[in-house]
């Protein structure tokens, strides 16, 4: 064998045996992707400040603990939170997961991650805000995941916070 | 039939229609009882102040998403947590949860309800503060429910905040 088969032979075995990593890596589907997806679709109505969208992200009985307010439960009173932190001026609201799971049966999960948020106040200075969140969602009949339970908190010192 | 038959006989039916009510009611256990009881015996271990048996409810990567200070993760910086607020000069903590579930396949739940927490300050001038709080437990090897995730934040306007 010549130098360039064997050079075509070593560079077709590195293929072959790399394939079932790039499978494995590309293409098995973790149950936890439907989860994260679900999460960053959240976010893209939030990027969007669209009030319905965001709410329509709810389980029906779904609640929001949100900070220095009671809890909300239900699409009528976390639509309250969700537009009262959207109307903030500049308010610009990022989030990512860093952990997410789903349960042997595929009907319950969580994503939990950080946030940065910022907004200008009524003089019109600027209010940064980091934190962390944790949400639970519930699968639905139609196979989409909803959040049953969000809820979030700053990392920031009493006095810094929003 | 006379008229005493007929009345027994109705009562019979009566006693006998009742009887699966009365089973489900009072002897059906629900998956969520085991969740329940894991968050009361929980709570059991923060009156007692007793940091080493709060912290061994924990999964091993367990965290707490604690307000104004960032995500601690595991044992170690979970314990830290808990020893400050146990050391609070009376520290008065007590929770009860309004919400729980557990997941068709028995592996992941959550419980979800209200605080009550009280301490004195430096100054010893009584801090009272109420809230909301949100866990997410795993079930373990062994059976018991571990919290693989503890978060809470305060009703109160942020000026109220401990």
């Amino acid at each position: 064998m010549g130098l360039p088969q064997r050079i075509f032979a070593t560079f077709a075995f590195l293929f072959a045996s790399a394939l079932p990593a790039l499978a494995q890596t590309s293409h098995k589907p973790k149950p936890e992707d439907a989860i994260r997806a679900a999460d960053a679709a959240w976010l893209k109505a939030y990027e969007a400040k669209d009030v319905d969208k965001s709410v329509a992200f709810l389980d029906k009985n779904g609640s929001m603990l949100a900070p220095n307010t009671p809890i909300a439960t239900g699409k009528t009173a976390v639509a309250k939170l969700i537009a009262r932190d959207l109307a903030l001026q500049d308010s610009k609201i990022k989030w990512h997961p860093d952990k997410a799971g789903v349960a042997a049966s595929g009907d319950l999960g969580y994503t939990s991650g950080f946030y940065d948020w910022s907004f200008k106040d009524k003089s019109g200075k600027v209010i940064s805000d980091t934190g962390k969140y944790l949400t639970v969602w519930k699968k639905q009949p139609d196979g989409s995941w909803k959040v049953l339970f969000d809820t979030y908190n700053s990392d920031n010192p009493p006095a810094y916070y929003p």
